[in-house]
């Protein structure tokens, strides 16, 4: 008794196209039910009012909901639906679609394993804090369990939803007498993201301690796997990890490297390299990206971040976006902006999802 | 007694900065009195509204001015200035400046060779028409011949400064009868630059014919080599041509390919493996960039042509950007937006000025 | 037996806040089933890549549908749903819903009156010319029928929502051998709302005759009255007339008058004085708003047509909002961008609903 | 003995455009030598990356340093020039020459007067705090004198240009051991303006005391007369103070009102009516604008703060330019964002040169 991964890479015309997802579930591509994430890039702006997110998680909630004759609100409950803004440069607006079932198959070598993880509902006054890293940590070990991955050095990429705050919620808060962590809605992001992405660095034992004190400060502490997305749409962390375990069948691997600087296109081919694999094999690619704190690159003067007219966070999709595809020869990839602790200052992580190059044996041996 | 061109490729903190050129003149690394040509790159958008072109020109030339003593109208005959704005992405602003001496060296194997043309200044209705690409087809001949390149294999880059129509100019044709080829200011930049690379590829017999009609239309018709920039400062084309030639000393060459598509990388390590360099040999890279008018990148849906918020020209160039720094690993390149006829549709033609895999030699036999 | 005209006007919280309709609803304060068609201001940019539209359109067909209990495709034939893009300056988001029912109350004088009328779809090549003019005169005729207005003086505001073209639906005529009127998607949306505006100046008798050849390029014809929006979700013209019939009754009317350019203020102010009422009086503003062609607004150079940041259209409605709201003291107002042939060129409507200033007699006689 | 103020309002053709300074000159309308300020608007984004203002700056420097044959530090030290970027919405780029000269003619009625004012150069960790509110104060001070300025009630404008913190003068004063007040240089620009406008307030009595704490942060504190804008081309403040006083003759003279908010028309027609003129008679317009931090204008929500595509200056000077518009008549307006301590939160100051309705009589008795 064995579980299989799917990974469903679809092209999508706008914010509101679900009719690739319908078209897979009625070519028997995709049991809807076993759908467990939707992860994705829309073409709005990635930043404060970009609507395309919510639009799209809509648009895919309503598809669901209508194939599964259930309620919005069981979506909700059973796929986490992880929007990302921004496609800039050349990148092509798509979406992942991650399904896992149980099969009779026999297992052979390490597949892609998927686990979800949920926190509880943070108070606002805990977003940014320590509250929140502690949360995630534990959310993240349980999503391991959940895909059955023993060792930290098996999951190769932590995606996570987190919530941000609101002038309501800043406001319900006060009215507690609780202070949140900044009165800043948009800044709020920022801390989200990066109180979240430690959380991941605790778990995986990347870092020794995760004090409250270095969100958005001390850039030194950081996880080379974790990627964040803040969104006004929910209240809790949801987290989906990605890694390779023993019991999981199917043909699909993943690994990643961490680019240093949004140029460093090496990460990438060692990740091409040691999953053995050439364009041909690539099934998702995912990353991060960000503008470097420091105002250069490699000792050259950027001005991403002086930028007024183009957001620092747009600038950075569109850079690491050339990067990678001038490496893999493709635009279709996820590449998600603000990587506050994911990754080194400037830099990112960056992960690959492949068909194994042992998949012919490994299909065999599963006959 | 042969000739001997210089490159220096010089960082700059803004468009009014123009002291690294002056620095680099009181060291004695340039003599001012040499200098042929300036190309840079600026952080403005652009665009129609990019007034970051004219302020850095304006401040170049009165540095120039004031140290030949010299009004700048003589500053404007002597040099030709051509700054294209937009830094997106990574781009790095700075400038490239061009000089030209007569040395006693004896010159080897072929060398990095400059040449200068200029047109007559244009009617506004000749912009974007026969007269301009004829016009433009003749400087070239005459610039080739000024750099002493007998051979049109031997030219690896174009670049062309060009004139736009303005409503003063479309009104002053009307005046006498005339009727322009466009009424859209903005339009008749995407005219100008079609019409000067469409003259490019006739002198360099890269097409056989040039039809007026084909101008933004023909898109099979492009020069290899061409690159060219419009703005509101001049009337007539100015054209700076780049190649190898004999009669030529020093230790720099050049090379060029051609980028399909935005995210040809192979273009570019092709250029260093044919010019036997790595990144440490790399004095320049220049390249073009633009949105393919097809709505994809190999299949993929790109979104470029949609956005109502961010200019085509300013994501492709934040593309290709990309693309090439990913190979080059430095971030400080010259790409230029809106590539009408240089190159094919959706790409266009990368150039690389390098010190010559046998400069040592070169260098040893000259003394 | 006479029919009563409902207008409610909510501040919605984003394109996705359907609370607001949600609690008018619950508590009476409109009943769903009188709902003919919404008309609101979402905060997108409202150019090509603008979502919020959709977003918001399917958010309230949604809600509609939950509480009629009838699939979304009924609300789509009942509902006429024009969302515009676009809350540039200090606009507010909101929408307008307007209502229709049958009473017993005894009609006084002329009362705001509700037309709807609809097209058959139209083949690509027919938007932006003969046919599409023809069919919305057509149209409007029956719209105003349905709305009991007999005289065209007697309407104040036609709003209209009309299709675009796309790369799909260009090619499906190209396939037929058919030939569309632009290939330029962009400036489709002009085409099909210029030819909308014709089409509403012909029923009204505004002008003579409404030549193909004139859309978009003789701005000496246009309609006083209409406010048209270019949408991609629909092949059909939708429209909604209003203006003031007997046999109404409610405390509602409309007027309006034409903005000769961006900044004419009296005309606000002389809509208010007709209808007798001060800013307390007032339930709905709409106005449509545009960047001079001439790029002179009294002789002032304005710089809206040469932002290559900012598009022209986003610049006209915060300038066209700051000057109604300077009059009206309010920033809830329906400002529209892109104005052809609505209103002389750079000017455009602006119709104010408000409550008869003789409501007090008119509710008594009702009672 | 008695002086004269004279004030020229210049349309502007682009940042470099001088011409119509240049033709005044020769047209003998401008002494250049009487010239001590030049305050105008130029079409930039008027956020970090404007150059247009610089631009501007040194293309009016090189024309007075030509006409009055000096060097350009003379010009720098003569004339204060305050260029403010963002033209949104329908403002129109332009200029106000102030001119100053000495005149037999007999005084009148109290007349406009202007004076300079300069503080001492700042260290990088005075800016935005008590050294340069307290050096403020003393130059308006200063200013006040020079202009004859006696009362506080006599001052109707005042015109501040002051520094910014960049990334070499914090760590310049990092390297001395001082700590700036902040480390993001767009928000030192918030805090610069803020201090010089607190500095005002303190000079003229508006306030009692200016703790350097309430900075940018008790917005119950602020000048009603004060407009300050922040440039990196300087280490001082400079200040311009526009007032009524004797001993200045001429037909001009200034008054101000306070917006309370945004879209608050009254202020300007009530200025209006105090000088007791019309369109006819006004001279130059200048206000300050900006979003309401409370994202609302008269409980209507705004979305000027939410928007990362458009900047909320930006956003903010279309809107206040549209409401002055609308009640002036004229789109040649100086209106200049970021208002912190500059009127109450969300509106701003307003004041109006304009012909002395007794100005006839005046002329008289001066002949």
């Amino acid at each position: 008794m064995t579980r299989r991964a799917g990974v469903l890479r679809l092209a999508t015309a706008g914010p509101q196209d679900t009719a690739p997802l319908a078209e897979a579930i009625d070519r028997g591509d995709i049991d809807p039910a076993t759908v467990v994430a939707i992860v994705g890039k829309t073409e709005g702006n990635g930043c404060v009012n970009d609507f395309t997110r919510g639009y799209a998680t809509l648009a895919l909630k309503l598809l669901l909901a209508e194939r599964l004759s259930c309620p919005l609100s069981d979506i909700e409950r059973r796929v986490a639906i992880v929007m990302s803004g921004g496609t800039e440069g050349g990148l092509s607006p798509h979406m992942l679609v991650f399904c896992r079932e149980t099969t009779g198959e026999a297992a052979a070598a390490p597949r892609l394993a998927i686990g979800i993880g949920l926190t509880r509902a943070f108070r606002p006054e805990e977003i940014g804090r320590a509250g929140q890293i502690e949360a995630t940590a534990e959310a993240v070990r349980e999503a391991m369990a959940d895909a059955g991955i023993a060792s930290a050095a098996d999951v190769h990429f932590v995606q996570i939803k987190c919530p941000l705050l609101t002038k309501e919620r800043i406001e319900e808060a006060a009215g507690r007498g609780a202070v949140t962590t900044t009165a800043d809605t948009y800044h709020s992001m920022a801390l989200s993201r990066g109180a979240s992405a430690l959380g991941v660095a605790r778990a995986l034992g990347e870092i020794d301690t995760a004090p409250e004190a270095a969100v958005c400060r001390d850039w030194s502490l950081f996880s080379r796997v974790a990627s964040a997305s803040a969104g006004v749409e929910l209240l809790r962390n949801e987290i989906v990890v990605l890694g390779n375990a023993p019991g999981w069948g199917g043909d699909l691997v993943i690994d990643h490297d961490v680019m240093t600087d949004a140029i460093d296109a090496h990460a990438v081919r060692r990740t091409l390299q040691r999953l053995g694999i050439g364009e041909d094999g690539i099934v998702a690619v995912l990353a991060k990206a960000e503008a470097a704190p420091s105002g250069t690159i490699r000792g050259r003067r950027h001005t991403m971040l002086d930028d007024s007219d183009i957001h620092s966070t747009r600038h950075a999709r569109a850079l690491v976006g050339g990067v990678l595809a001038g490496v893999i020869g493709d635009t279709m990839l996820y590449v998600s902006g603000g990587a506050e602790h994911q990754g080194p200052a400037g830099g990112g992580p960056v992960a690959i999802i492949g068909h194994a190059r042992d998949a012919g044996r490994s299909r065999q041996s599963a006959a």
